[in-house]
């Protein structure tokens, strides 16, 4: 591991600790949004959310806002919010009418923990509260600009995005689908949150569109290696590292580009996309350096 | 039925027709918000959007709005928003995880037709989309009255809110509960988004607080109202008349304010709840006619 690569490490663990803390507090009982929330639907949505994940998308909504020189406290709450729609789609994905999957990050899934019912109410007020967080008096950012956010997140996680994505992928398990499909699908699936979170960074520090549509298609393309590595690790992966069962794509004859291409294919297109997104940070000099090392860190996890 | 009562009724039916008419435009396949969406998810996403409701939640947000006299159009799409939400609500209701019912109006529900989890989807593609209606440039409101309703929605939706009823209800199916209890779940399960619905026309309106706060508690009193109207008529109804299973909150043991109170108490407590409705619009004189007749027609519908 170089420098670069554990100093990367070192700062999306030490950003997902503080994510964590603060997704706490949110999720408290008798607190602000949650006052009057049943204490057993709180215990549900606290299990889908405070599940030490890595906070890659707070990370990237948090760092873009700093690349901009955007207010540090506005963007985590954007970034808190965007963490609640992500939690929300893990809950629901890992449903038994959806992936069926009894473990996350080697704990039981909230419908395992919770049941059914509270499952399906905890990602959707997970949903919701993600909404009300951006549009929140505390989170202090110009009206026009937390319309903004409302907009461009609901886009990214709805029909036309994750949740189209999500759609897409269940029902075409089975099928055989070619590249362009499998792109288009994941691109939807996970690529449209993670467009968002890098996005964000720009509207909330109101920058113009030519900033706006540079950490889209810098997004965009971590995205791509993003699900490419997920692909890779699901094929190379244990259990133990990954926390979740793994090998279950391939055993669900879901067509993934590893699965079309191969490896060894799968590992020379992640280090081009790597290079495509550091291009796109050039603009930034030195500024960029963290972005392109999350970049990186993105395409060589091993978890 | 009165001259009036023939009169709200076709008033409520013919705005009906009209938001069936503006839901289906905006749910149609590569338009707008949903452009790029599966085709099987936005056809679950129509079946439960667009099942012949009484649009009640819309036709008082329009109905408040015109009160204030606040731009119909904007109105509209506020109105559209929140039965995106209500609508939600009812597709995941109906999982067989939830209340497992298998018709709605007289229709299959969402996941006996297109399969749990597209229902699962769409159901989440609903709110999602509600929360893009309020923001989507193409409603024409200022960007401080769009956060103040994104911020209002989310509330009566999310946990403490319509979600967080709904955890309770079905947390409490078999347990004894006093008339507070039962109060506190039916004000949270459908009084939230009812009383939205008549606080929406003053946010959109821009009026002060005194007239919010007086359409608050209208909204509210008929979210009482509302609920009581329903337990009568699951007691007394057939299943014809409901175009859904009746019966079924007494099957499944659960406290309503007429099995506490019996029904000549709850046809007595309903005229109450209109008069102190009224009684609330008083301040807008005959302005106020048609919210007065809402409220009647509200207690008094038979299905």
């Amino acid at each position: 591991m170089t420098d670069n690569a554990a100093d990367i490490t070192d700062r999306i663990a030490s950003t997902a600790a503080e994510v964590g803390d603060r997704l706490a507090e949110l999720l408290a009982d008798r607190r602000g949004e949650t006052e009057g929330a049943p204490t057993h639907l709180m215990a549900a949505i606290r299990h889908g959310a405070l599940n030490g994940g890595k906070r890659i998308r707070p990370f990237l909504v948090l760092e873009t806002a700093r690349l901009f020189r955007a207010d540090r406290e506005a963007a985590m709450r954007v970034a808190l919010a965007l963490e609640c729609v992500h939690c929300y789609s893990l809950v629901h994905d890992d449903l038994p009418a959806m992936d069926d999957d009894t473990l996350r990050r080697g704990q039981p899934t909230v419908h395992v923990a919770h049941g059914e019912a509270q499952a399906i109410l905890a990602g959707d007020g997970l949903q919701t509260l993600a909404f009300e967080i951006v549009a929140n008096a505390r989170t202090r950012l110009p009206a026009e600009v937390k319309v903004a956010l409302v907009a461009a997140l609901a886009h990214a996680a709805g029909p036309a995005g994750m949740a189209g994505g999500q759609a897409l992928d269940l029902a075409s398990e089975h099928e055989t689908r070619d590249e362009a499909a499998i792109l288009r699908l994941q691109g939807m699936k996970t690529g449209a949150l993670l467009t968002f979170a890098c996005e964000a960074g720009a509207i909330i520090a109101g920058t113009g569109e030519d900033d706006r549509e540079r950490m889209a298609a810098f997004g965009r393309t971590i995205g791509i290696a993003f699900q490419l590595a997920d692909d890779l690790l699901d094929v190379t992966a244990d259990t133990k590292a990954m926390g979740k069962a793994t090998g279950k794509d391939a055993g669900r004859g879901k067509a993934t580009l590893v699965g079309l291409n191969g490896t060894g294919w799968a590992r020379k297109r992640l280090d081009a996309l790597v290079d495509e997104a550091t291009t796109l940070l050039a603009p930034y000099g030195a500024r960029g350096e963290t972005l392109a090392e999350t970049a990186r860190f993105v395409a060589d996890r091993r978890n």
